[in-house]
């Protein structure tokens, strides 16, 4: 036995060495990613590539502006050598959300740091998709253009959108509170962005929040994760065994509709008894106060709104107790199904859910082991998301980004790949 | 770039060497399974191996009794090569099954056929497990002695329960059907077969059922699948993008006990509304005949039993059917929210289901569209399950096979591979 046996060796050799060129620099810059700068020589033994194709695949690194030269390593025995790391600096990815009452955009580059944030408060529920989707162009132009006045390119944007998206055509299929229905996003939002060289991909908002929620622990603390994110409709995000849980037509998850409650409230889109109509926000200010409270005023920023709710409870407003009390026994009725059938480590609540966490999310904890079957309810524990409404605007760049870190090979040299090979590994 | 820099190459070589082997080992073995007999030189063309390679892989999975020489390959230009195939003479692998009221065992060969069949009505959940392991042994142990005596070998078992399983320990955690709990089987179950030498393994039936549907399917038809088998419990097994779905402790697919009727009935697992309360088997049978009614009776056999509730339905019984309709409208609820959570190609009906097929599938494909928030149901269809009673253990004789698949090395040289090297591919 050779190594020729392997089944990347065989005819079409040159497209297979290509291949393998791909799928090594790819290596090299996840091995980067995963565990922190260090030399040339360390990477060449953790991966098991030689030190030589090492090199090579570094000098393409750098040149391609991803990776950078740092300090020396020492500590090892020899000659110490120079310290290698993510290049932060040429290229960024960008998440954007269209949710009912925001538009957000957020650019991460290649180390994972957010470089910049915006969130513009929009009745989009009632505007009609045309200037809403003016809007979040006027956002993602102004966002990139002062990336670039920093020496930084945009190498990918995903659209978070809350309801069902077919991603091969850029089209929401479906999302109720939005009223949007087959209706086709990438086109006219590529011609608002003066169609823009990098990829655009259009995703559920709970499917890039779980992402988001997956990377802020790491794999080793869950690699079964079920992401909850409350708004005027719920969203779930599944990750099973690392993965995003996508289903036969991309449209797994899709828990706001879960009937709950048969003969139950009428709900958006036409049901009974849907379990959004019970845990939605809407449901939630309609049982803690009155119309013409400013609470319930979906043009006022959601934040703010969620704000004085907390308030009121933290004064111990009795309206407002029971409101989330009642919350979060429906929510226990729905995460024990989902439990049930995911068998997730965590339990993520996120969008408003996280905000009144601690009303929510003791009782759930609570309550979930008498919901579920398997005991202790399958070991599963019940955090609060730390990304707030920021949790699929990172996940939209985490995705991009992935898509980069599988193939190093989509951006080309940096311009200013000079500079990135004396630069400091920041 | 040489083939070298492949990750499988590097240190530890004659550790990666072996691994290499193996993995191309389970190549040649895999290919042969899914696309049928062929010369050496196809094999080599179609997985990318040399074929000297090939050639040496082939003469050692002859040894080891998995792969025989057939008829000359012809029709294509040059020599005719010798046609090889899987051999299914020297190894089987075995499912068994313990349900409410029966137990059941089942040998496939390495070509994927059945070999011998049993199945055994007892009144499970009324003995303990004592009994009904010994019972189970007897049958495993004539199965294997038959089956020896033909000179084939048992490569593997898998044990399929009702209930939630823990695989490591060999445990069942929780069968409330079978009232076992925290029981284990695989050390008792290894002394009544006294030691076997092949690896044995315990997995949830409905798990088991869905790789046996997925494999009779084959993944051009469906990659994203799920079995709902209708017991007096009801199981659910999950397959998405090819994959079981385990969760984060493998209790994933927990689909009985999800709550479906908020204060409804009071459920065999303590809880109320589990949605096994409205469409398990004694459900439907206290709906449709009195107590002291035969197809009521746990200790007939319960293909007799659903015989007979066929034989009604048949005949136009109005108490039978309305039963049967009943079921079907609680089956559509409690589909509509897995649909909408999984996403699932094809919803496979097992078990009871499947015998009931006639008078549930077509009501349940048409309110399906009504229950699940994607379009004309996010493209699911329904289908009864074929393999009847057989479903679990063909998915466990199927999982005991596919660790041979992936790792050949697995079986010692046959006996008699002097006689498979002359043998027809059958």
């Amino acid at each position: 036995m050779t190594p020729k046996d392997t089944v990347l060796s065989g005819p079409g050799a040159s497209a297979d060495q290509l291949a393998v060129r791909r799928h090594n620099l790819s290596l090299v810059l996840s091995h980067l990613r995963q565990s922190g700068p260090r030399s040339r020589a360390r990477v060449a033994s953790e991966t098991g590539l030689n030190k030589a194709t090492v090199s090579s695949l570094v000098a393409e690194l750098v040149g391609r502006g991803l990776v950078a030269e740092g300090e020396p390593e020492r500590g090892g025995v020899g000659r110490p050598g120079q310290s290698i790391g993510l290049d932060g600096r040429h290229h960024v990815a960008i998440g954007a959300e269209i949710n009912i009452d925001y538009v957000s955009v957020l650019a991460m580059n290649v180390q994972g740091e957010v470089a910049a944030e915006r969130r513009v408060a929009l009745d989009a529920a009632h505007m009609g998709s045309t200037p809403v989707l003016s809007q979040l162009a006027t956002e993602i132009n102004e966002l990139t253009a002062s990336l670039r006045a920093g020496g930084a390119s945009p190498v990918g944007l995903t659209v978070a959108v809350p309801g069902l998206v077919e991603s091969a055509t850029g089209t929401v299929f479906e999302a109720p509170n939005l009223g949007w229905r087959r209706t086709s996003i990438l086109d006219d939002l590529g011609a608002l962005l003066h169609d823009p060289t990098y990829p655009v991909r259009l995703d559920n908002e709970a499917n890039l929040a779980a992402l988001a929620e997956l990377a802020a622990r790491g794999a080793d603390e869950a690699t079964d994760l079920l992401l909850l994110t409350g708004a005027v409709g719920v969203g779930g995000g599944v990750v099973t065994d690392g993965q995003l849980l996508r289903g036969g037509q991309g449209f797994a998850g899709e828990v706001g509709h879960m009937k709950v409650q048969p003969d139950g409230k009428r709900c958006g889109c036409g049901r009974h008894g849907c379990w959004e109509t019970v845990v939605g926000l809407n449901a939630l200010l309609a049982r803690a106060a009155d119309p013409e409270d400013p609470v319930r005023n979906p043009s006022l920023d959601v934040v703010q709104r969620l704000e004085e709710v907390v308030a009121r409870a933290t004064a111990g407003d009795a309206r407002t107790i029971e409101a989330i009390t009642d919350t979060g026994r429906w929510l226990a009725t729905g995460a024990g199904i989902l439990v049930n059938v995911f068998n997730p480590e965590v339990l993520v609540l996120g969008g408003y859910f996280a905000a009144l966490g601690p009303w929510l999310a003791g009782p759930l904890e609570e309550e979930l082991p008498r919901q579920v079957f398997a005991p202790e309810a399958g070991g599963c524990r019940v955090e609060l998301s730390t990304l707030g409404f920021s949790a699929a605007v990172r996940g939209g760049a985490l995705q991009a980004l992935s898509s980069l870190f599988a193939d190093p090979t989509l951006v080309d040299a940096a311009p200013t790949s000079a500079a990135a090979e004396e630069g400091a590994v920041s």
